[in-house]
């Protein structure tokens, strides 16, 4: 039997998912949860707020956690909010609070606990069939229009990526309509529907960084994404092929055949 | 006297401000007014819309029109809603139709007026005394968290600008709060505002773009600007000194030191 895995669970449903796959294999699992987790029911899991860094390695421990995975977003907290206690605030003394704002802090977490001897692996080892395909996932696949704003929002996406910031863009015929940033995506998909013009819509695309970790917070994809994108009259959605996640690729290909969306992996350069 | 100056008015209160100094100074003026520009009153002037390429020259030949300045943003329209005029058309079949969401498009346009026989100058030109002056402002000064989160800010700012998107962003603590793309500098502010954390807030940062075309759309700050941060709680303002305008830089001043906030120009790399 694989060695129990401790989930640090973020926003979103992608920790239930990573939990049930365990489940299925009748792998052990403790889950940290972390601000803005969803509350996992039937899992032996604790709640610690972000800056508790002692109390979260302490508790991993006590549960007989030998390997990681951090799974959904986590809001970056401000130094204020964050309250680091010893711990926390010895890892931001060799790091630097600089990093709060990056996603570089996912990294450099990463690094600590392989300091304290766990392993940490990728949600894409646990649940290697998330990792998106190239091509189109559904029946709809982008048109000449589609593949050249597709190709527009990669090249600002992985502009913005090289300063560690966002990891989606909506562009409609050339034109940036909306940057992530705090706002997460789903903020930024119903402002980019408000902004676009006539024509052809928009398209969503979501891009890793340049060098991501692939350990730390992939794009991610779900149903909920496509019907965003639906409701705010997009056209499509975009990710990179194999550095990715599509939670549940069935029903997102059947929601985006439903509301006429593509949903298309492309390659990475 | 000075030649007869064309305006092409875009939104906000730039085109009044340099229909006000060559009233000032006795130059006559010819406003074109494009869409989302107010109607300005006491001046010759006629609207067009923005795929009118021939109607707008004819307009300003018929003026008689020299020298031409921009003035104000202009949202960039799809294709669909541009409705191209055969002038346009030709335009665009020259730079082709991806310069329509860069704003690479308002250096073609000045090319293409350039090529038509008029002189193109910056509001800069006309209005010296608006450019950023290096320094504060008013009476506050940003503290070290804010020097900082200004640095990251201009770091982002370049980075998107490299890529011809976006001139603002909002930074707190290092946190990137929110980029702007086609929602305006107004809407981003808001949204930041929102999304604040804990702790000492946010930071506006507006910076031209690498290698910036200074004849068109720098970066603007006004009395509103400084509004609309205090709204938002934000703490304050960067700009780069000589490559962005300040629309009335007493009152500007006033409603910073009355708002407690800090508008500071820093030093262009």
């Amino acid at each position: 039997m694989a060695a129990k895995l401790g989930i640090l669970a973020g926003s979103g449903e992608l920790p239930l998912r990573v939990i049930d796959a365990c489940r299925a294999a009748g792998r052990p699992v403790f889950v940290l949860a972390l601000e803005g987790a969803a509350n996992p029911s039937g899992v032996p899991h604790a709640a610690v707020r972000l800056g508790a860094g002692a109390e979260g390695l302490r508790l991993l421990r006590e549960n007989g956690v030998e390997e990681l995975v951090m799974a959904g977003p986590v809001r970056r907290p401000t130094l204020a909010s964050l309250r680091p206690d010893w711990r926390a605030a010895k890892m931001f003394a060799r790091i630097g609070l600089r990093a709060l704002g990056d996603d570089g802090l996912l990294s450099a977490i990463i690094k600590e606990f392989e300091l304290e001897g766990f392993r940490v692996v990728g949600v894409h080892n646990i649940l290697e069939s998330l990792l998106a395909p190239e091509g189109p996932l559904g029946a709809v696949a982008p048109d000449e229009q589609a593949r050249a704003d597709i190709e527009r929002g990669l090249e600002v996406a992985r502009a913005l990526g090289a300063v560690d910031v966002g990891q989606a863009v909506v562009v409609q015929q050339g034109i940036v309509l909306g940057l992530e940033a705090a706002e997460g995506t789903d903020a930024l998909i119903e402002r980019a529907g408000r902004l676009q013009g006539a024509g052809p819509g928009g398209v969503l695309v979501k891009a890793a960084k340049p060098g991501q970790e692939r350990r730390a917070d992939l794009p991610t994809v779900g149903v909920a994404t496509v019907d965003a994108c639906a409701r705010a009259r997009l056209r499509g959605i975009a990710i990179e092929a194999g550095m990715a996640l599509v939670i549940d690729r069935a029903a997102v290909s059947a929601a985006a055949d439903g509301a006429g969306l593509f949903v298309v992996g492309v390659k990475a350069p």
